[in-house]
């Protein structure tokens, strides 16, 4: 493919913008990439494996000249981040975002921007439970969405610019408005993995049973819920904050449904449990026939896979 | 490997019991596997896959002169069949069960077993959430867990030879009393499973956000509940009906942390949401030490995969 943005900067260097700059140098996207990280290691160790084309020390050093800016913080450093570079910010570049809530964070970063660059919120639904530089990949994005979040008035050329850059690294690209993403993300990913933390919390506070029990016994269910539960503490922390009002209403919506099963169990009802079951596997059948899982059996993955 | 038992009896042909008939055959363990199932359809499917040596239209014809005996129907159902096979059961013969609550299937079948045979339950801790005898396959049990819950007085020769059979299917044998066993999969498969039914049902209900925008955005946590949430109806439904108090009490402390992390949420706590993240990371660290799992990225599976 042909280079998109002559100087691409990255501010944070964790799973996703290491991704992103695997995914440019393997699909040629990249003039250069400089990346940048809050910590000496984070830098050093992405210096070492070469992750980007230059590794620098500062955010202001790595923005300077370039034509995409991508800021890959925790959601909660990104207004810190957005003051920084500012001044820095050569007029007519495009920034973007990878944070997964979009209304705080361009309530955090938009007022800083200077009018003369193009701020476009985005949010790849890409992950993995691992972090930090080394856990990059260039695969991380092919098959799935990256959401873009437009502001009124977000120059077309330059969106067009983003959309392009993703979709060559394999992505679905769709557009959506900030707070519609952020209930659609409590739902798919935010309260799951609330959930999910709690469920594993639980699990380690039972004296009864043992955490090498927990351990040993996880293969049905409740390994699903470890892995979740395994992703990143600062992002996870960031992302309730700033989603707060979404994640509380989906939660309390889980409570009361919750509390209608736990009712059923207790009154052996077991016609509702089982209509219950029924329909929610409807929905996984769904999930496979729109590709993004596949049908193999998983719960019984090998260790040795 | 050499045979085990000549004459191997499956009541139920479902993913277990398809994947131990597969196994044996694999392994060269039964010197013959005959298997009966509820419906016409089940046992013409059965038929027509080979799934047995032999499939035949009824319980009683199933067990006669069987030296094993594997009930792997649902476990509301275990003590029909019980009562059904009893007269027809060979002295000495071993009777076993696979259900995924013990307690309430000891309760169901041993009253019905003749002193003549041996009845040990056990709990093989693997599936898929696939269901049907089409689902099974031989090497389902490899380095899964096998739960074998003798009752006081079991012969130890009949429990050796139990033993035996699921070491050379691939799994790692364990014993433990049927109230600790029950407790244990409370806490790692059975809360777990409801409380991923309910997230996708909450999912599901939700107005505003679409079952096609919950199906495409599913990539990151969601999707692993949906693969949860498609487990077998009438299995589960059975499940928390017969393993009520461990499953209530496991989901009344569930509730109890859920409502602590929402209040953190609510009121801005991140130090204690960073905490409680980080310790539920431990968890998942261990289960990859103990070999249950692997540290490869598997949130983004791949759709190709």
């Amino acid at each position: 493919m042909s280079v998109l943005y002559d100087h691409v900067a990255f501010v944070g260097l964790g799973l996703i913008a290491g991704s992103m700059s695997l995914a440019m140098r393997k699909h040629g996207l990249a003039g250069q990439t400089v990346g940048t990280a809050r910590t000496a290691q984070t830098r050093q160790t992405a210096r070492e494996i070469g992750l980007c084309d230059r590794v620098v020390d500062s955010a202001a050093e790595a923005v300077a000249g370039a034509d995409l800016v991508v800021l890959a913080v925790p959601v909660g450093a990104m207004g810190a981040v957005a003051r920084e570079i500012a001044p820095h910010l050569k007029p007519g570049a495009t920034v973007t975002d990878v944070g997964s809530v979009k209304r705080a964070v361009i309530g955090a970063v938009a007022p800083h921007m200077p009018e003369t660059v193009h701020f476009i919120p985005g949010h790849p639904l890409a992950g993995t439970e691992h972090t930090g530089p080394r856990a990059g990949f260039a695969e991380l994005f092919e098959n799935r969405f990256c959401l873009l979040v437009p502001l009124e008035g977000t120059d077309r050329a330059a969106l067009q610019g983003l959309r392009a850059l993703w979709e060559a690294m394999g992505s679905t690209v769709e557009t959506m408005d900030p707070d519609h993403h952020d209930l659609v993300l409590a739902v798919t990913s935010h309260a799951p993995h609330l959930i999910a933390y709690t469920m594993v919390g639980v699990a380690d506070d039972l004296r009864r049973v043992t955490d090498s029990e927990v351990i040993k016994y996880s293969a049905a269910g409740f390994r699903d819920f470890t892995r979740i539960a395994a992703s990143d503490p600062v992002m996870w922390r960031d992302v309730f904050l700033n989603n707060r009002d979404a994640t509380l209403e989906i939660l309390g919506r889980f409570t009361e449904e919750l509390f209608a099963l736990q009712r059923a169990i207790r009154t052996g009802d077991g016609e509702l449990l089982h209509a219950y079951f029924t329909r929610t596997r409807a929905i996984r059948r769904g999930i496979i026939e729109a590709g993004q899982d596949t049908a193999a059996p998983d719960f019984g993955r090998s260790a040795k896979r």
